[in-house]
């Protein structure tokens, strides 16, 4: 079974996009979590919660430790969450005693899960420079021709080709400087032990805490994030913003592709099993699509922010189904919206 | 990658569902979109449409036909749907004369759908039925029990077990009416060709839709129901009725099982990696995250009833990307709501 | 401060629906409530629970009773419901030992509401019916013209303007018979009681509910229904469904009144301040508004059925928060739509 | 008929804000968009468009104009905005000739929307400030007292009140940042004329926009925003991450307030019509609500987001049915919170 667009045989094929696919492949997870116990590990080790070398031979069994994923899945309908199985698991290979020690399952997840938004920030990023990129230099093409200026579904004013590829373009740069600002926010190591409280680890919590986060690139943190989740619902908010923008300039392609309209002209286009003359304008209905898909699945992200006491279950595994997705649809628009830059042939009246 | 929870390889092991799995599976939709081409190219043949004797042997290829995947794929994001190039295919090992003629890609996909729904609604009711008995053999067991009332968090006067489990058990037949009531809106053979107006197939359009209706054991129609969603939204909102109930159960049973209030003893129960001795009612608190999962996605399902003129690619693309996942969390909520009953070991005053 | 659009001095005129307003009215809210607590001392009266006499003197000075809201704002901060409050202002005016004795705020509140929808029912549906006639008539005048069909927003083959209003009219009467099946469930009476067991009652519970049943006009009920909401969340869902369709409307008349393609004409039509010329298809868009609007209210509906133990005072409040705009919206919907079908002067190719 | 919460004659009790009301008037709005139009006309006068007495006239007239809000009610129906009627209205009292020339509706109305929102921040901003104040205190009081820490509602290990209040006071700093951060993209004339291009302007548009943001107080632009709501749908979201932190502390006190648990104890508390000795945690599940209440309309901001071309009625008039409430919600909320806080009476273990 392949419940989700994404990953599906075929209909991946309109929804797909390997590169960010990639970047949350369950091996990237699963080397995501293993880098957090190793540096625990080892952060541990040199805090002298025990043993250096005993730490340093944790932490390189943990690296080349290979994981059964069948039995974490076995694990996860008790559990709830894939640590107390990856944990055993690593015990079996490594010194038991250096192993996650006075660490918790949201540590490692909510670690591993920073590791991934940092990636996919990099590769969203990049992708809201180069599609402000691609519609600059379709502004320089075309930005002087006139068009129909069009209000309330209706006719109204000639305007041209720039006005129009302005609210198209203007607010990427804005995403990007929105982005910038929230890494700092999501980026940030997960460490609380058992209820959150960093006890286990006594007067070398701090210590622990800067040498995981120095190792994984993440920055430190006074207290566990893990019961304030506003930072991964600001970023959610954020995936939104982009899909929305990116919606808006599908439904203009839409309507302006419309035979009566015929404001723009693209190369491509997609074919119908019952009507092979017809062009239809698939991928902008996707960039439609895709913005209502986020701006629905935004409001779950802000109802697991009720998340309960010391820790949800409820709240954090709702964050679970929902958050993947929205990197996947943000990603795929980014392409979407690239690639129909790239096959404007004419904008402006014909 | 695996984006959806119910296909990962660990995270699946908490949410996924192998019967409701196998009914959705890209193979099972396969089936149904050639069981629907192989009765279509038969009622066209029946109707005089073409040669009998061709319909036959292309309904005959169209059956055992090896359907490439991938071949699919590739044209998904050029036609925005998979039908063009499975035709494409079909019409190299059969007759092309007999092949689709006359029908477009939404009778393929929503008539599958549909063959989807019903198979799904099959197992729904099967499990609400159970659900029922297992939550009526709980009363047996249980009922007269006292148990603190509680309302607005706060205890009230004394109730019995008997009242709070009628809160949870008398909605389930309740939803098995509504199902009932909706399989008929739902279990329809959908068919428009070209632009939803059956032109293509003449005066046979009567015979050939009754015939491939009847073939495939759905009710037949007057009028293509494409463009009108409202059954598949109605059948959606039908699903988050469904979680919403249990979700509340779940919520009870997670407040039940609570220190200082135990009016629940569970069997089993999830382990912690820092906290061995804590039983945490993982399923119950699954079964809160699916009900807010559905309640979430209901809403993209009613965004999509916003369907333009005859066909719209944004509104069905979107409903693609939400009901599968609706009908994977349903069926899971109801195996955990049944696996809950099954391990209750008290229920009231300890 | 008028925070709603429906009540708004100048944004009513958009959006206001007078008779909808006119039955959700807090006047009209308050005789429910009058009535229920009228027919609770008559009924407690009649099962011997106290002095007939009584029972009808406190019905008399309950019905006659004018109840001071300022009164029932101030406890509302403090009680979360305004029964406690509306109580004591009845104990002051009627025998205070027949007054809501044995009954709690859900009761009132619940039984106020199905009051209301019950009201609401018979506007929705006989707007229903109004515009089916206003579309059949739509028919008869233009149903044979041509018009070019339109998939995916391109122009595919020729249809008749009946192909399209086919798909505008055939979900109403549809809609009619999921309202009349939602009824039932809908129009029971609500009593419960402290904890909602009726223990208060004693083994004149059933005489008690069967009577303020009859004498509201409802259904009576085995068991309290407040803490199942299935029934309500399917009622939003429906109202839901029917802005969907009206919302699907709207859009394909925004659609076709665009220059270029110009498929509709209509009377009236909405001024611009800066371009007197132009004729602004408001109420077609106000139908998609109106559509987009319900379609992300039903979310809260959904959500509100994690109702916790005996009774949520917060899923319970959010109903109150949303379910009456969504009654004002759809109400508004339908008045805009049937206004549009009266203006409608021609469709199909000009 | 009051549809809205927070205008009801008795449950506004509940949900009403004064301050947030007052700021959110009809009466404020108007005079907003006076404002807009008296800095306009100045504006235009002093860059030359017409003579600079007759602007000082106009705005004089403008700002002192008694406004007709039933005339405005009745043109809306017809026109979708306020603005043509506003307009004829002021054209009655000022020099026609210096009246809203070269502007259009969405000027007036996202001008005069900004400013609302200016003042809405200023307000939230010092509620954040005063809820972190009132946090920091209790944790003055009880921070040192032990407390069970509580994961997925089960008891864990013992933590400190400390710890809990962190979570719950962290994040309101953020969100004074992020607030910060968000006013100017938000504080931002809207000046486009009638298809946004400013063309009617001439080359004077620069100094009109200029003089007119530096009248009012906000940023200058260079482009019309209005059809990129990414300023808009952001602010939304930040009204629902600053709930959701609410939402959580109102879940956390219910919670903790249970017969059983008794981890918090505070003066006041609501009661019951049925039970005087009960203690209802009315305002921590308000705040529970409106967490979920905001949640779910922050999906309808993002929605608004996909606008069409030049100007979207549909996305445009979906704002107005949706952000006064969120800002009212996210003031109760705030002010609930702190009252919240002031109750206290203990904190952690009895």
């Amino acid at each position: 079974m392949t419940s989700a667009v994404f990953d599906h045989p075929w209909l991946s094929g309109l929804f797909n996009d390997p590169e960010m696919a990639a970047l949350l492949s369950p091996d990237r997870q699963m080397a995501q979590m293993l880098a957090f116990e190793a540096a625990w590990s080892r952060a541990c080790g040199a805090a002298g919660l025990f043993d250096t070398e005993m730490a340093a031979e944790a932490a390189s069994a943990i690296e080349s430790a290979k994981i059964d994923f069948a039995d974490i899945a076995a694990g996860m309908a008790q559990d709830g969450v894939p640590v107390p199985r990856l944990v055993r698991q690593l015990k079996a290979v490594a010194p038991a005693e250096a192993v996650h020690k006075g660490a918790t399952s949201q540590d490692v997840v909510d670690t591993a899960l920073v590791l991934s938004l940092r990636a996919a920030s990099n590769l969203i990023d990049t992708r809201l420079a180069g599609l402000d990129e691609a519609l600059t230099e379709l502004e320089a093409r075309f930005g002087d021709a006139p068009l129909m200026g069009r209000t309330r579904m209706q006719a109204a004013t000639e305007i041209t080709v720039r006005d129009r590829l302005l609210a198209w373009r203007l607010p990427l740069s804005g995403h990007r400087e929105r982005l910038a600002a929230l890494r700092p926010q999501v980026e940030q190591v997960q460490i609380g032990g058992a209820s959150g409280d960093r006890k286990a680890l006594g007067d070398k919590a701090d210590a622990v805490v800067t040498a995981v986060a120095q190792e994984l690139g993440l920055a430190s943190t006074d207290k566990a994030w893990h019961a304030m989740r506003e930072g991964i619902a600001g970023y959610a908010s954020f995936l939104s913003l982009v899909t929305g923008t990116l919606g808006k300039i599908g439904g203009d392609v839409a309507l302006m592709a419309q035979q009566g309209v015929e404001d723009i002209a693209l190369s491509g286009g997609g074919g119908s099993s019952a009507m092979p003359h017809k062009q239809n304008p698939v991928a902008a209905e996707l960039l439609v699509t895709l913005g209502r898909y986020n701006a629905t699945q935004v409001s779950a992200m802000h109802h697991a922010m009720l998340h309960e006491q010391e820790r949800s279950g409820v709240a954090w595994t709702l964050e679970w189904m929902v958050l993947p997705q929205m990197l996947m649809t943000t990603a795929r628009a980014l392409a979407v919206a690239q690639d129909i830059a790239g096959k404007v042939t004419r904008l402006g009246a014909s």
